[in-house]
């Protein structure tokens, strides 16, 4: 399976290069479990599931706490099948037959649960594409079921679901999300933004 | 069929809510023919696919046009089966059978030739996702020839496809996009980000 994500960083700030710049060494810890390519509009990381969205949040907090408002892009995806297996990706659990959807729930739930705070408060919202399967609002609703239970649900959007809280948790969630919801194989993507310091924030 | 989307605008500078509150006004041919609400996060607009594009294409040339590094990021989505009907976004001619990929990608074009030019140059890249089918990989791949062919092809990223040249046909490719390719009532979304002014831009 091929997966990970084309981030993008947005400090509003006249100092965009400096924060960014100054950002980029949270991804230091990372950066051997990643493969990595940046060019005007985005920055590739291609990785396993849990190091891609560990590495968005270090990368994320690491550019919220200069106080500065930032957002954070990233169209996250795995399992097209445009793309190539790499070894970088490799998760063997994801490798068995769709599990009953109540079930993935309780493990999206009890994976959540167990997360630590970072210490910065987020807001985000995602939406959740499950492809090339015919009932993909099936999975679609069950994951917005957890997203309700895990502690960081805001509100339904149109063509998204906005989360609030500790940006731990919200990571958490919107990664859950990603690797439970859609057959282990299957093309499943994400589009999510996360925001922080924002001034019109409520 | 509900269609429209949730918008986001980033200006790369201290002053970005001047610079957005500035770009609001070039909404204002659109506003009689959408629905907006916003908050802390995104702007929703519901409306045809038409509409919706060229107001956010109007938007984002306003901001643009202050010289600084502004991105503009949507989530555009039609047909959800979770939304309701909504009688400002009826698109009567979207209700026929889909019709074969070689004519769609004909009329694509055919539309996107006859584009001005809006004198603003831009870098964008974008993802679309046709929901609910089986085959989904052939309107994607249906849907890349024709973007390499529209003119403002720039090249073929991991997750998307990347588009430079004038925001005009930038938008008119992707607003294409959006509504030939999957069933003409099937649920498509986009997840597109346009870029203006980056000091990394090559």
């Amino acid at each position: 399976m091929f997966s990970g994500a084309q981030i993008s960083l947005y400090p509003m700030s006249d100092d965009f290069v400096g924060v960014i710049t100054s950002a980029l060494g949270a991804l230091d810890p990372y950066r051997e479990r990643l493969r990595i390519e940046t060019d005007d509009v985005s920055t590739l990381i291609v990785g396993t599931p849990d190091v891609v969205f560990a590495a968005m949040q270090a990368l994320f907090v690491a550019a919220a706490k200069t106080g500065k408002h930032c957002v954070l892009h990233a169209t996250i995806s795995r399992g097209c099948p445009g793309e190539p297996d790499d070894p970088i990706c490799a998760v063997p659990e994801m490798n068995g037959p769709l599990a009953p959807l109540d079930e993935r729930k309780a493990q999206a739930l009890a994976a959540v649960s167990s997360i630590g705070q970072s210490g910065q408060p987020v807001a985000a919202q995602f939406s959740l594409y499950t492809l090339g399967i015919g009932q993909h609002m099936d999975e679609i609703y069950g994951c917005i079921d957890f997203i309700k239970s895990s502690g960081v649900f805001d509100r339904s959007k149109n063509f998204c679901t906005k989360l609030r809280g500790d940006a731990a948790p919200v990571f958490a969630t919107v990664g859950e999300a990603f690797v439970r919801f859609g057959p282990p194989q299957g093309h499943v993507t994400i589009d999510l933004t996360v925001s922080a310091n924002s001034p019109s924030s409520i």
